[in-house]
């Protein structure tokens, strides 16, 4: 088998794919170029293509489908987050980054958001709304340990999505994805976790009130004990 | 020529990868199994190792070099700003993020770290005295705009690092990488660029200075003003 001739071909391809996303000749939705037609324009070969195209994919730029016809090949989306999230991830399992780090930053990114006027009201009451949906599901004491921190993890990038930032959003929903497992592996046994599960399920339900009623000041201080409290017990 | 016959083998590799770095078993500075033995352990073909090991270089966990020999071959680094960097880039480019997000995250991070006690007072003390230097460099009548930007990003990245979270340095960086495109075009001739130019550098002074005398307070206030008048001049 080869070894490949030119490593960084892809990167021309992911330059020109930027160029022609920041010039909006690419739009969201809009689908790539098929890869022999990308691979004759930069004068690279069609495997070159395709790294760029997983590295997109990876990035959350592309979705790609397998198969062929007239719905396969990638399609341009914007998912920050999930891009943003493997990177964080992996450097936090290279111990280039510490636990302490990402939560000194998820109670910096989540109180500011909490703090901010929203940009939008009625995107707002959507929200409180839908978050107490959530904390009546996260009351059901037959929920799984992971089904419970899914949810969880929902309540806390919707609560900032309020104050309409991306760049916070995304990097918010990147740092709870990048701990996860983490948090998981610190409370082994569910012994463990019944009398710290009753604990998070009341701080939720005092952070929503406070957003409810437009405390936002409050929401923020409770939002910061919340985080502190929970990372203390999963400390070992 | 084959289209790749099982699109997302390439997890595989880097689910095991950041399994082996959590562990411990790799560490900084390792270098990765072969190619060869990577395939053979996860079953999966050569080209499906090689996309998991460009993913990791291009997410800065990885190094790779060409050629052959004892140093070829991937070694395990940790520069998360390389990775985060080129996803936001192109998340700012296909318009998943506008400007405005980027600029309000940027003074909620530079803010809090200017905020921050310093937890290495000799680190503190050496950003001190490197941010001098960089300051008598952007003086000089002779730089070059891209010079420029490239010593004001190092100054304002630098500042931000006494606070000591890898988080949010990485996402410094890669805010101001996602931007300086943007920023250069916004700013088309030197006509326009020299009396910015001027208030730029009697700026960063007084941001120094109130660094260097430990009112941590002003230099954040500063902070905001700096940015904040920098990019009403950049809009259009």
């Amino acid at each position: 088998m080869p070894t490949n001739p030119a490593p960084r071909a892809y990167q021309v391809v992911l330059e020109a794919i930027e160029a022609d996303l920041r010039s909006g000749r690419l739009l969201l939705g809009d689908q790539l170029p098929g890869e022999r037609a990308l691979a004759e324009k930069h004068g690279i070969s069609r495997a070159s293509v395709r790294d760029a195209i997983r590295i997109l994919d990876v990035m959350g730029v592309v979705r790609t489908s397998t198969g062929s016809g007239p719905n396969s090949g990638a399609v341009i989306i914007s998912n920050p987050a999930a891009g943003l999230s493997q990177a964080l991830r992996l450097h936090v399992a290279s111990k280039g980054i510490q636990v302490r780090e990402i939560v000194e930053s998820r109670i910096l990114l989540e109180t500011w958001a909490a703090q901010m006027e929203p940009r939008d009201r009625a995107y707002a009451q959507h929200v409180i709304d839908r978050t107490a949906v959530l904390i009546m599901r996260m009351d059901d004491p037959q929920l799984s340990r992971e089904e419970f921190h899914r949810i969880d993890a929902e309540f806390h990038v919707l609560l900032s999505s309020m104050a309409g930032n991306a760049v916070v959003e995304a990097m918010m929903e990147s740092l709870r994805h990048s701990i996860s497992d983490y948090v998981s592996a610190a409370i082994p046994d569910d012994e463990s976790w019944q009398p710290i599960v009753k604990v998070l399920r009341r701080q939720h339900k005092a952070i929503h009130r406070a957003f409810a009623s437009g405390n936002r000041e409050r929401a923020a201080h409770m939002l910061e004990e919340h985080i502190t409290w929970f990372y203390n017990q999963t400390r070992f």
